[in-house]
């Protein structure tokens, strides 16, 4: 009598509940908000930006799983139930935002919106382009993701440095761990990457106070961030500032803390903005789908999730 | 008695010629074509796009450098010296055109005009992203430079393949060789990076009868052309043709048959065509240089070139 609600919201709710059904057709799987059924035959949840309180309802609950990276939407429920919270990590995903973020970091380095221009006027003009091996990247999260793309921009050549919540090695990468390291990992960053989750500690970093602390006079001759992280972490307005001031001389950014980014935003013709409509990673359903059946498998054996939420520390 | 002539067209000439002084400053180094000299004592000539002729001048002529991956031009010299002719290979070279292939093939994969097209729009819509598992690149050349992109982009998750004149192992990218593997070769491609030296086999050869034979109805849904190979191997009428009539979905060109790129080219303002011009692999004269200085040392110590054109093959 376990069964497995879908509840997604917006477009693509079908065509998540038809991977379930195709990926355990023996299940019982039923689809959120008309299918649910007795409350109490639920005994997981496969949730995507499902309204508050709905979990809370189903008194079998035996976890809950995520088909999105980034868990805040869920863990700002208040009544979220004391039981597993199943994270979405998949390759696919992560060579996903490892590709977007690779695109976005040469994008910067090699000029290249600066020859689009160039293009558009007909000029055939080389600028000085300072090597890979000259450049400065520094890694904000370097989780799942995060030591993922440090990895290929080491191999394209970059100086690559990632920052955590805890230390770390990776192969030819320095970490810098926590708060007080982030002055000296911002001091040696020209182009910042970002792939933080959003939780109560980092809400809000990405802010004039922190472009301030960034390489300006490197290789590049200013600084750079790119963000594909969550919306939350980064303050839009800061980010004008910063684009007026020459405090950052360019952005690309896959979120923001409004989807979709509101028509009147200063930031859609910004020339120093480099904007994509939240699909750095976007999922293959398809995949995800079995991971989560494959996750609900190890749970009726008796095994621990291979991908949870930690709790306390809220990602 | 021997000296080093350094022969530059162009704007740098003085950068060349600075970098050779500091690279070697014992050394006896020369700037054509104001400061040669006894034509007896020249041993040694750098050069890039010095005139035709030139080089039979010296009855002493020990060796020439030429001073860019490409050695077309000088190769065409009728009356080129029978002496060893040395490439210029280095990583920091190899590393910059990695990064401009890597740069244009994600450009194309993940559909970035498009998004800057909406951009300017104020339009936030996702669009339909395979996975680069699901995506067919195939590097034409697989030499220095081609095979360190191809591993970049294997890296990155592509299906990558190559092709070469004689065959060869590549660790994970299957290798088809020569010209009756081509047919192969282009019909799994989605897409082609051109990574080939001008030689009179591969002139002309990115012609709208090899963009037919790519694969349009692959996950991408159209094929793309990244060339930063060289200019002589493109008809840029056919390219313009192939655009026009969807035979290809979009390109990225460094080089042209004529360069700069003349004003009242159509490629310019076509939507499908990104440029730059010819900047793919900036060299860093000054690594170069002492480069070239090591090979001088080699042979004055009777070792061979380390890196030498093949002056049957032509590259
Ligand atoms: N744009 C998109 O389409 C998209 C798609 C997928 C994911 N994402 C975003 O990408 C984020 C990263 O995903 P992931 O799978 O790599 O997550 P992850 O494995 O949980 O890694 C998170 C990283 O952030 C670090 N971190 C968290 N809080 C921190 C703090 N207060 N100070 C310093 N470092 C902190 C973690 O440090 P420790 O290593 O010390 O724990 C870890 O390195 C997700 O949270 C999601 O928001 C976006
Ligand atoms: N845009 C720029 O700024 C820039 C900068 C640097 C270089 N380049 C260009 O990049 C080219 C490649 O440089 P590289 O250092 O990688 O050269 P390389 O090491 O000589 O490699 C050339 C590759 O092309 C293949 N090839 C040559 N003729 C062929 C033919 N007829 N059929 C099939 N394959 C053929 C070779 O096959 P084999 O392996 O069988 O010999 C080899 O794999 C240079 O020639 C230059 O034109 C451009």
């Amino acid at each position: 009598m376990s069964a497995l609600l879908v509840a997604v919201t917006g477009t693509s709710a079908q065509a998540w509940y038809d991977r379930f059904r195709e990926a355990a057709p023996q299940r019982d799987i039923r689809q959120w908000p008309d299918e649910i059924g007795d409350p109490a035959e639920i005994a997981y949840v496969a949730a995507w930006k499902a309204p508050h309180g709905l979990l809370k309802d189903f008194p079998n609950l035996k976890a809950v799983f995520n088909l999105g990276a980034g868990v805040d939407q869920l863990m700002a429920d208040p009544n979220l139930p004391d039981v597993p919270i199943g994270r979405a990590v998949h390759p696919d995903l992560t060579m996903r935002m490892t590709e977007w973020v690779t695109l976005h970091v040469l994008l910067h380095h090699r000029r290249q919106p600066l020859y689009m221009t160039q293009q558009t006027k007909r000029i055939w003009k080389g600028h000085d382009q300072p090597a890979a091996s000259d450049v400065s990247v520094g890694v904000m999260g370097v989780g799942e993701i995060g030591a993922d793309a440090a990895e290929v921009l080491a191999r394209l050549g970059f100086r690559v440095a990632g920052w955590s919540r805890t230390a770390k090695k990776l192969p030819g990468i320095e970490v810098f761990a926590g708060m007080d390291a982030l002055p000296a990992f911002l001091a040696r960053t020209e182009i910042l990457v970002v792939l933080l989750p959003a939780t109560p500690e980092t809400e809000g970093i990405l802010s004039l106070d922190l472009f301030r602390q960034l390489k300006r006079d490197g290789a590049l001759g200013g600084a750079y961030v790119v963000n594909a992280g969550r919306g939350k972490l980064q303050v839009d307005a800061d980010i004008v500032t910063a684009l007026d001031q020459k405090i950052l001389a360019g952005v690309s950014l896959d979120v923001f803390p409004v989807e979709p980014l509101p028509a009147d935003s200063p930031l859609w013709a910004h020339p120093g903005a480099i904007l994509t409509p939240h699909n750095a990673g976007d999922l293959s359903p398809r995949d995800l789908a079995s991971n989560v059946i494959g996750e609900i498998g190890r749970l009726e054996q008796g095994k621990p999730l291979q991908h949870a939420v930690d709790r306390k520390r809220g990602y």
